[in-house]
């Protein structure tokens, strides 16, 4: 998506300036990393945090960089904000940044399904973009970032109309709380072959979940978010209502059930997609292994299919385990899986920011 | 399904002699447990295996018994004998034992679609288990068994026309030696908290994946099972067809995908189901809660769901997140959990013999 700095960098040297909000986050982090390992199209990057990070030196760009306290005036003669924070200070904040005229792309869930607010995947639905009353674009839950640009192609190809995805959400999808725990949780079971054969021993082995309901070690969990209406969790909620909105039709069938792996990092999915045309395998195939930002790992015969240790740290969605439904050919059943913190988040972020300066904010 | 015992034991003496044949492996090994604990409707129980385990003494109902080498005339005397053996071992020796009269409940693969071998499940089709033309009635597959009871409720009640089914396989459905491998695995990683932060260092920490075609721990594995044309492992399309064959009904809509997750035993799957009729979340519970062979664990708001820390070692499929599918009434996504070596293994074979007993043979 980068690549074509020159082009975009005035030679008068004014690039725009950048400030990343929550630079001190798990995502935050990641950010710092991915800004500073793509083309460079940045004036300054600014970092901004609660008062108590203020002071603080962090690494961006191979540079230190003092950490500033999130005020009005800290948005002055920035043209990108990039907010990685909670919903409540994104709602806060990310008005207040482009009244200052500040374009804010923001993670958080604050903003997502509002109607003037795009919600955009850079390979998926870039126009949207440039189409923010609000100056705000956010960026979709990680979740659905991790099948988001496989469906995206496969969307165009043929016109997703049914989907089913059962997830295997790693545990940095909770924060750096959660990868915290899932370490402990395995210190905490090594060298016991009792453990996880008798019913509860891993709960009285790992007396504490983390932030998550039950122990992840050596065990799955069927939730993710929030408890909402009629049994569902805000995490398959998101799944639906994102993938529809950034594929902008609204009466896709959509289901998900989210579960919560012992996995760092890396979000995979069990996906049962129905089409309105028919799709072969080979067609498929052919269409994911020629688009950009995504992977296909697809040869199970020598054991090459999508997994969380190998997709983690890597920028694109790797797809594979690709099968026609036997049942109904316009159906595909396919595994994908994508760093949550990278395209999950930061990247995705990163990469909306490249497509305003390469078009023009 | 038992605790009728006294019923079905004439006071002749004249119970019926059991014999246990691969007495020696994991699922062997809960076989003599399960046969123990249950009620006791066997005369004598006789373990066979192996030349090379003859002699071996091991415990069954509180007394050592010493293992007998696999012979035809070994089944001299036998009325039931389950059969916990590799497919090739099965196909030679189930029809040699049922020559000789003996009825052979079957764990391997080698006869589960033979259309003259039934496919029991007693809480489901136990009819079925009367009508075994060749004296041989084949126990389904472990994942086909984590979900069959819970479908087998909703099947009756609302008529299952399409399935989706995404598994969390454990560790110990690869035998002994899947369970030794993920504690191995446990073990090389824990005290690293760089782990499964960056592409393939899960890997270098673990050299031996064990049974599994890439190291389980700190990973998802989309994979079990051999391969099958068009991209199918042969465990998906053991879930499709077994399905259907316990069911009855041959052109049920039915997919699924197989993914190895590091868990010591425990299978899950979240299934996305379809009905003939409508079916909402509040009578689908009341009906699950009631079921035989069911628990019904479904409150989100406490954290209470199916998991296989809490599943493992209990005879019961645990059945929760049962939600009402929004776009289609007559949908249904849910989750549910078995233990895979018991009712995915030894507990329905022991049911099925304290079924025949039962009835008479």
């Amino acid at each position: 998506m980068s690549g074509q700095g020159n082009r975009l960098v005035p030679a008068g040297g004014d690039r725009p300036v950048l400030a990343i909000v929550g630079a001190t986050g798990a995502v935050g982090t990641i950010m710092r990393d991915v800004v500073s390992t793509r083309a460079d199209i940045y004036g300054e990057i600014r970092l901004l945090a609660s008062a108590r990070s203020a002071g603080r030196m962090l690494e961006v760009r191979g540079e230190q960089v003092a950490v500033r306290e999130l005020t009005a005036a800290a948005f002055d003669g920035v043209d990108i904000a990039m907010f990685d924070v909670p919903d409540e200070v994104s709602a806060a904040w990310a008005p207040i940044a482009a009244a200052r005229g500040v374009t804010v792309i923001d993670k958080s869930g604050a903003f997502r399904m509002d109607p003037d607010v795009p919600l955009v995947v850079p390979e998926v639905n870039p126009d949207q973009a440039f189409n923010r009353p609000k100056g705000i674009i956010s960026v979709p839950n990680c979740t659905t970032l991790s099948l988001i640009v496989v469906m995206g192609v496969l969307h165009r190809a043929y016109r997703l109309r049914q989907m089913f995805a059962a997830s295997y959400q790693a545990a940095s999808g909770a924060g750096q709380a959660g990868t915290e725990a899932l370490y402990d949780q395995i210190e905490a079971v090594a060298g016991d072959r009792t453990l996880g054969r008798r019913p509860g021993n891993v709960r009285s082995a790992v007396p504490d979940s983390g932030p998550f309901p039950a122990p992840l070690v050596l065990n799955v969990v069927p939730w993710a978010g929030s408890l909402r209406p009629d049994g569902w969790s805000s995490e398959e909620l998101k799944i639906r209502n994102e993938t529809r909105k950034i594929l902008g039709v609204n009466d896709i069938a959509i289901t998900a059930t989210c579960v919560r792996v012992p996995v760092v990092t890396g979000h995979s999915l069990a996906l049962h997609a129905m089409f309105d045309s028919e799709v072969s395998r080979d067609d498929a195939r052919k269409l994911l292994a020629d688009a950009p930002g995504v992977v296909l790992v697809d040869e199970p015969e020598t054991g090459e299919y999508p997994m969380p240790i190998d997709a983690v740290g890597t920028d694109p969605t790797w797809v594979g385990r690709i099968r026609q439904n036997p049942d109904d050919p316009r159906g595909l059943e396919l595994f994908v899986c994508g760093d949550n913190l990278r395209k999950g988040a930061a990247l995705n972020a990163a990469q909306i920011a490249e497509l305003l300066v390469e078009r023009g904010l």
